[in-house]
């Protein structure tokens, strides 16, 4: 990292933050991406808190700020990208970027652009993400494409979440001599220390996050060679192939794949898929500071030495 | 329906309450299983209100008895038989089997129960459920099995909510050019009077209800020969004839199929499903009542000459 004892008044500085659900980074550099600092702080998804939202962004900038041994007070100067969950919903958007921000300039975007924008160090490329949640961006030819992110229950195929709520529905289905058994059974009742109509009961307030935990038991039952675990993760590489194949027919060949289980699902894609992913250059973050330089008519480093 | 004109003190009077999501009925009966009066009220399930199902209980109650001609405080000589959405979860069951109530008994059971109970006249038999959401239950020699009956997002396949939800995501899909192109999409951006990321917006804070209400454009559709709608209720006839055949594993010929998309439904299932379909010969309330004869040590007329 450089020093803040290196910046004059002169110097543009610039921060990226990527926000989303469980939490939000930022990164403070300079007009030519050298990183100064970083901070975090919490949850940053204005549609699930537009308070929460604001109080995570202040605290993961002052954060970055104080770690560069810059005053809070320096926000004034500072232009920001900020790439959020939940503002490709119109609504949520338009709220949050109607925010009476401190900062010199707040450039709003979702999370998808910029992790595409790092991974691709500012380049024509595509993400697949696969977390909690899926979906996929492409950026071409400054066009931005979003396949996907409705989220759950509306479009999350292949993800933690849907992973997870397969293993239990298929738990149940077993239970109820609808569907074949499967080793999730006792899997599940020692994760939740219980048995029978008590998992549901024990299940009834999950949320999307609670299913996503139980994705791994799956992985572990698929690898164990468990028919139900194999099938559920046979269909989400098919839907998430089929969403490679639809980001690259936007007219690039850069592929990269991300979000927490983007490794253990690689190795059920197709093998002429999970050639072409790359790995992301970039963090979304530092994606996010490269939306903040173009935002703000800066060319980016990265941009022109890539 | 009798007069309470001829009934006197010694006479014993029942009570059957159905209550579920969307309301309750209740039916006021005597030994014989004539039938006095009925009454209604709003939604008695207690797993999502405990408040809310006693004062539905009570109204329905006593609607009923006003009808009748007989006192509020009559109550106290009557026996009620209820079956309760959301009590086939234990702690559910618990909470409302202790309520303090003002009857002379309160004999508490599912829905599933008193429908089977109803559809069969208290013999041996099996209900498949399919409205807003999907279950089945079979009693034979008195023994109580349940298939399913998990709610949204456990297990609802071939429900109103998750027939209904297919169809969003389908379209969804469509529009992200994952899936095939649907007639779903015009109709349901009709439905909801807006378009594009619109849509998920409109549709955030939908239930299982809401989900339900967009079931029957699904049916419409596949009806017009629409090919995601098609492959939709196919799949929702693959998991219902699956159940149906687990339930008549539970050693019983007789099936009913009750719930508001029974009928639809049917003309989905494989022709040898459907066949063994027998209408319901009572009422849930009516298989109520009879649950509460039986509880009471009363044995039930319909039982006597069926």
């Amino acid at each position: 990292m450089g020093h803040p004892d290196s910046l004059n008044s002169s110097d543009q500085l610039f921060m990226g933050i990527d926000g989303g659900g469980s939490s939000c980074r930022a990164v403070l550099v300079t007009a030519d991406l050298d990183v100064l600092a970083t901070g975090s702080a919490g949850p940053a998804n204005p549609y699930h808190s537009f308070e929460g939202t604001i109080g995570s962004l202040l605290a993961a900038s002052q954060s970055a700020l104080e770690t560069a041994g810059l005053s809070v007070e320096t926000c004034k100067e500072i232009r920001v990208g900020a790439g959020l969950a939940g503002v490709n919903l119109p609504a949520v958007f338009q709220k949050m970027a109607a925010w009476q921000h401190p900062f010199k300039a707040f450039h709003l975007t979702t999370d998808m652009e910029i992790a595409c924008l790092g991974a691709h160090a500012g380049r024509d490329g595509a993400v697949m993400i696969a977390g909690t949640g899926s979906s996929g961006c492409a950026v071409v030819n400054g066009h931005v494409s979003v396949v996907g992110a409705y989220g759950y229950p509306f479009a999350d195929t292949g993800s933690g979440a849907w992973i997870g709520l397969q293993g239990i529905r298929a738990v149940l289905s077993a239970r109820d001599g609808l569907g074949i058994e499967t080793t999730l059974t006792p899997v599940l009742e020692q994760a939740l220390g219980t048995t029978g109509n008590d998992i549901v009961e024990r299940l009834m307030d999950s949320g999307t996050k609670d299913f996503a935990e139980h994705a791994k038991f799956v992985f572990a039952a698929a690898k164990a060679g468990d028919a139900v675990a194999v099938e559920i993760l046979k269909e989400a590489a098919t839907y998430l192939d089929g969403l490679a194949q639809r980001l690259m027919r936007f007219g690039t060949d850069r592929l990269s794949f991300i979000g927490g289980l983007s490794e253990l699902l690689t190795e059920w894609l197709p093998e002429s898929t999970a050639a072409r992913i790359s790995k992301p250059v970039m963090s979304p973050e530092m994606g996010a500071c490269m939306f903040a330089l173009r935002e703000s008519g800066v060319d980016s480093a990265a941009a022109r030495c890539h």
